[in-house]
């Protein structure tokens, strides 16, 4: 089974990363080649557009960082749509809005293809050490087919419904992810103003009833003020606003989501887009 | 040592009785008189004002709905501040803003009592049971003087700092709460209108990374649609304003804290004051 | 010169007849054919299918509900695109977001058309009387073409820019007006809740130098309760969506555009969204 | 007829100044002494302490910046409640919050006074050329009495109901104001980030039916990026927290306005606190 596989950033390099160390048959396309270097030593295929990933693959891979990106590689002359095999899967782990993955199915199904949506929990360390959550979509029989891929680049797969469904739980996971982690940041800068030290901040909080257990580890960064990048700033801003996308399509309000993402927004237009997202501590705290 | 106890409400009437129960001798008071009825068939003794039974106190407690309602049982002709022997101490459990607790400090001090700011976290059951969590807010000397009895209302005490510092403490703890709902039920809300079950969402959600523990507490309460009171929506709308207090006061920005304020006021509006906070879930569900 | 018209809804249908009244040469369709009935009596012709609509049309005109509608009627075998005679002009009255006018004007464009994005300013009463305003995005020479039909419809014209700068500036206006009245009803609401009469606000707020001459149109609204509709409420909520948008694709921070969104959001999920917008003032004054 | 004034700051200064211009006798007081120097210049005698002024005064005026303020002149062993003569008429111009104007109500009735909230609609410029509009709360015998005075710092007086209903209508007003802005100054932003030029968006808001009429007066602000305090960003996100409290204390949800407060808390945070509040434009446009 030969394997395609589009997009080469944080999560994907690390991803295919650990196909190709699994024996998988690998043909691999970015739009900036040097990113597949350690891949292409490592046995990989380069293929130079999507277009051509496309014709070689039985199943087609993709984790791209928002709709437009997934739209630009997906159609056109050299896109993947009108390239794979009639009968392929093509598997799209990018974090979009269920909308946008529903109609992507519609495109896939039309031309004879299979699809499912298959974006991931977990971000940097977790793509590395194949520890991964893959909220899945699409058939039942596929996403057997896939759980082999699944298993060697995540450690769970939680087989939440047809088509966009895994797309669906994604953008509640991150609207819980961003969510907390403002509403912490919100919490630690008026507790510090307050007068309280940050150790006994932490210490009811974090690891507390009241906090996301993930922000245990966020905790070196609030405390080194070093945001490695694990997951940019600006990202969480986007996938909030699929969350917005989403609630929009569905007709639920969600204030304090669009609260958060709106806090984002300006932690971004400050110049902290590029740090990881829990700069938003620093943004509130500085 | 003879006890005061002021404000007999759900979390009131239970510390006096564990009070009660572990044998010291008390003496209450509450607006509704009906509300001590138990604790005097149990052998507390009545006192028709604040002022009747701050004369008998050597340690006085207070725990209240808000600051107006401090101040009502503390000021004036039957307030407890003029009528406390030189030397009490006055610990005021009620959850009120820090510049508020400082004022009250600053006018016990100046009438030479000793004063403690001690809200708990936790609610009904927590109280019922001795579970309550002490954030306190003053001399050391004093903590130790009232740890026995915090030891038998609640089972952890946190000594934050000087007066203000455990009502600092509180209102943090209190928005990390209140928005960790909103933000649940507002995830909630999404993920059902996108077609995930409640099943599949909480196995998700609740008990996982991304959502504050303490909500696994209220799963029965979303599943099953009743909101029995163990912290009254109201009072968190209450609360929200301590924060937003608070912000006002340290020059702290928090939109997320302020945008879930309004929508538990919404909640309130539509009648829903008056069950659980939980039932945020059921405004953004129904 | 023949012109195509897609899209009789409440301001379309209006906009429609003002053309015909003017003598010209009509061809209209829309979902519903019992909304051209009035249309077809006054001497337009009925087209079955947006493609044969754009068939027979020098300068084709749309006005629908959101981008998917005009997706929609844009594309696949019964669409517009495809259909139009080359150098042919179509004009998009759709409030939509900027992004996508850009992607329909260049989908035109690609395809030997002329675009321009005309968005109206105005609701029911000034389609009615030929009073819209007009924010035209694209060449200045189609402009001028197109002038004598804005002129049929309306009383003013602003050429903003190029394709897309039409739509920008209605999705500022949009916000505009969307803010304005969730600011007064909320300001309403509170003067009442202090116990400030109607009469006593609407005297200092209205036509004064806070609040947007535009409420002065709407007040009757407040004062009698009927919310007869001239811009539904769920199309402003819709409109802020497409702000939303525009500030995503922008990187632009919009709380309070964001906090009104959810505000609408929420007046509609409580059943008002098909009441005019002015009915917010109903949700909070309620 | 004796009047005192306390508080000379940008409005109580210039204020002052017009009743000692029309002849009134004037005794003044501030905590800084050195704002009171034209004003001693010109007539008025000082008094060292709010006790002072309050001796020697008929009718004693107060303009200051927040409740504890108030409260600070008020009360204590130099405050001005107890020092006024019985029946002399105290006049708080302040922008408060109504509980906080019915309390000092309270107080004042309590001592044999008589009381009354008039606080003002208008900046620098109007406070200078008399030109304000005052809000009054307060007995219709008294508003009459100080209408001379009224007459001569302002140019028209609303009296709008009993004690506090003066501040109520002011914190309305003031949430229009800040709002308005708030609306105002996203909305440039979208559009000018749209690539609308200042001159096109200014043409079609300020001065249309979308945009506050007050913003036309700001408008050199937005052109020049010279803010010259006329009214201090700092006291706008004050006087939302005013508002806040009002709609706590009556129990109206007002997610605008918090969102509105929450921005102009982050553009003092980030600054900006003592520019006049049109910086929020520069804050979003910078």
């Amino acid at each position: 089974m030969k394997i395609g596989f589009i997009g080469l950033g944080i999560m994907g390099s690390r991803m295919a990363a650990n196909l190709l160390q699994a024996g998988h048959d690998l043909v691999v396309h970015n739009r900036t080649k040097a990113k597949a270097d350690a891949l292409l030593a490592g046995g990989a295929t380069w293929a130079e557009t999507p277009t051509a990933a496309a014709r070689a693959s039985d199943v087609l891979i993709t984790i791209l960082a928002h709709p437009q990106a997934v739209e630009d590689v997906a159609f056109g002359e050299n896109g993947l749509l009108d390239a794979l095999p009639v009968g392929a899967l093509w598997i799209d782990c990018s974090t979009v809005h269920p909308a946008f993955t529903r109609r992507m199915a519609g495109e896939a199904t039309a031309r004879g293809l299979r699809f499912m949506d298959a974006p991931v929990a977990g971000s940097k360390h977790q793509a590395a050490n194949a520890e991964l959550l893959f909220f899945v979509g699409g058939d039942a029989a596929d996403v057997a087919l896939a759980q082999p891929l699944f298993g060697v680049m995540g450690h769970k797969t939680v087989h939440v419904g047809a088509a966009g469904m895994g797309v669906s739980m994604k953008v509640v996971v991150n609207h819980m992810l961003a969510t907390a982690m403002a509403a912490f940041a919100e919490g630690a800068a008026l507790g510090q103003a307050l007068g309280i030290s940050q150790e006994a901040l932490f210490g009811v909080l974090i690891g507390g009833a009241t906090a996301a257990p993930f922000l245990a580890r966020k905790r070196p960064m609030f405390e080194t003020g070093e945001y490695e990048v694990q997951f940019p700033l600006k990202w969480m801003h986007k996938d909030l606003h699929m969350v917005a996308e989403a609630a929009y399509e569905t007709g639920v309000p969600m204030p304090v989501s669009n609260a958060a993402k709106e806090l984002y927004q300006l932690a971004a237009h400050s110049g902290l887009g590029d740090e990881d997202f829990a700069a938003l501590y620093r943004f509130l705290n500085g």
